[in-house]
């Protein structure tokens, strides 16, 4: 059996979203900024596909949804257009972000801080949860930009976008989401708070890889990243991607679609799922569930390394995740766990499983005993838990 | 009858490179950058495909080929990269370029020098070319990058980029030239020239949209454009685009085999077509063949908008083009015509017809009758061709 619980990664290609991207490769290839029929045949699908992708995040017409590569291009677009409007032109000095961001966002931060920019990385408390209060304590008069993610990729902890929002329109500064690890998951409506960029990739909602986007608010416009041809506005240069857009489109209007069932069966699911697992001897979840996307369990099970979790599980079919795949190469401790502060050795004791629609009861269970076959085989050889006093070390109540 | 001769905007995706990439939306669907069997079942055909792109351009192990999401892209990487590590921080002041980049190295030119970057555009003779000779009247010790394409896509014209290279290598100055339109037209071997920095774009060379690259040489690595989860070395974050880098590899594999039929058989039928164009009355074509990609001719038709013209093919099915893609929303005038001097009224004569190795011979004739009606039609109806002297106010002479 092969077991995919790793969709905070990636995502399967919805069968009906590959359908509608596959004759824009070799049957209609025109490119869309050409005056002829191959050009303007695309344009019907790639108008339908913005429509939706408009309409699934509740974006008024006024408002621009920029298509871009990815995520990471997104957030790099907000955080280096502020640096290159704001900072370096003295106006401002100083941007805020969550010390749990994605790598696109904390990598980005910390390049424009070494050119001069302040950056205050707003931390987490031992839920993993940031407190709106802690950005009034930073923010001053000479903050560009609030960085925050909504919902984050390792815990899946929500974090508190709507009230952030208001203490940005409060003050007059920019606020910009990550929202990468929301649409699908919860509900993203633009109007119903005040954001002024949220970014989003079409691969991690059953989308194609290649192709992400930026909202930005009348108003908010930004100097582009990629500057060029004047596609997409002028807002992002680069002949357009027509199947990853198309793709984009159909994907939105599914997760739009299966909104419900997400936040219904597949948080049930999981919900069940998480109970047995931490009915295993010494286990633990940080961020409480009703406060997390309805998909993702991040679980630490104490003396045993992540990584080695992962083989035992990937030799029984299953795929899961120690955090962010971005980092994931380099064995490193899980980034949240760190913030949080827990001891070192359970930091590196966090597995990550995230459903999809697609993931069934049958695997799931098939995955609970395999992560209990591994946990025995694993603590039997693990030193660090022979030695560990019970329940202390990390800082966090066991659940069991 | 439906006849593409626009391949300088965009291609067909070769069939067989599309059979490469489809198993990567829906089955083999993972990250490349997880610890487990759904990424890892993906790494044979990226393997592969990186070495069928190294070895396209002849780079050498040791050197870098970046992925990237489109030549946009990687040209706005280069020159904003110098700009952070050269211009900003003072050890240089000054970019070269050619005054006939494509704009997604002009606009980002234009956008360094509103940052405070000395910017040198270029010009071009009357020929369409570049004079190597002129690049070192501009050079100073101030000078941080020299920015040429390889071949201009709108007239085809093949700029002396291995002179160009001397000349930037005895300066110690990084070369960087966008081989977008150079790519399957010419041999492209980075070993033999001296180049720092290489763009190239797959849906230019029947691949997908969405994906580029670029070739860094050992020792000039850049600044990333994209920050994040260190994906591509560092280089370029963003989660890999599984099925365009696979994609990319194919075509570019395709795209080498079939090298010798595009600068033999292509070049022959393209010859031929425009000996044929030429007899038709107070016809010009600016840079001489042999100093062109094999598939390009641009041709100005005295007293006739290009955009009448394109109006009229397209309406017999004929794709072409009046120049870039990227900017002929605009009905602007041709660029490079605007470059070389032509009056203006011959500036916006130009069509830009482009084949590729999907042309037939019948195409070919049947855009060529084409032709001929709707130059008869459009020039029975031109005022500025009834009044027009003949060979005359161009400053280019007539070949016919």
């Amino acid at each position: 059996m092969r077991v995919y619980l790793d969709n905070n990664a990636t995502t399967i290609v919805d069968p009906h979203v590959f359908a509608e991207m596959e004759p824009f490769f070799v049957q209609r290839y025109g490119n869309p900024n050409s005056l002829h029929s191959f050009a303007s045949e695309t344009h019907p699908a790639l108008k339908t596909a913005m429509e939706k992708i408009y309409a699934g995040i509740h974006a008024p017409k006024e408002d621009s949804v920029v298509i871009t590569s990815c995520a990471t291009e997104s957030n790099n677009w907000v955080l280096k257009s502020i640096y290159f409007e704001q900072i370096l032109t003295g106006k401002k000095n100083h941007i805020v972000v969550s010390e749990v961001e994605h790598p696109s966002v904390i990598a980005t931060a910390k390049f424009i801080e070494s050119m001069g920019c302040r950056v205050t990385y707003l931390p987490i408390n031992h839920e993993g949860l940031i407190e709106p209060d802690t950005l009034r304590e930073v923010i001053t008069d000479k903050t560009a930009l609030v960085s925050i993610m909504w919902a984050n990729n390792e815990t899946g902890a929500i974090f508190p976008v709507y009230e952030i929002g208001e203490i940005c329109a409060e003050y007059g500064i920019p606020f910009h989401t990550d929202a990468v690890q929301a649409i699908g998951k919860v509900p993203v409506d633009v109007q119903s708070m005040n954001v002024d960029y949220l970014t989003f990739s079409a691969h991690k909602f059953h989308g194609p890889k290649g192709v992400g986007a930026l909202y930005i608010k009348k108003g908010r416009e930004l100097t582009p990243l990629l500057h060029g041809g004047s596609q997409m506005g002028g807002y992002r240069s680069g002949t357009l991607n027509v199947p990853g857009i198309v793709g984009m489109g159909k994907a939105m209007e599914a997760a739009v679609d299966a909104l419900d069932f997400e936040m219904s069966d597949i948080r049930e699911m999981r919900d069940a799922f998480e109970d047995e697992l931490l009915k295993i001897k010494d286990t633990f979840v940080v961020t409480p569930r009703e406060k997390r996307t309805p998909n993702t369990t991040l679980i630490s099970f104490r003396g045993i390394e992540g990584e080695a979790m992962l083989w035992d599980l990937n030799r029984a079919g299953i795929a899961a995740s120690t955090g962010s795949a971005c980092a994931s190469e380099d064995l490193e401790a899980n980034s949240v766990m760190e913030a949080i502060g827990a001891a070192e050795d359970l930091a590196h004791t966090a597995i990550r499983f995230s459903l999809s629609r697609y993931t069934t009861q049958e695997e799931l269970d098939y995955t609970l005993d395999a992560v209990k076959q591994a946990v025995e085989r694993l603590r039997n050889i693990s030193s660090s838990y022979a030695y560990a006093p019970e329940g202390h070390e990390s800082g966090l109540d066991a659940h069991h």
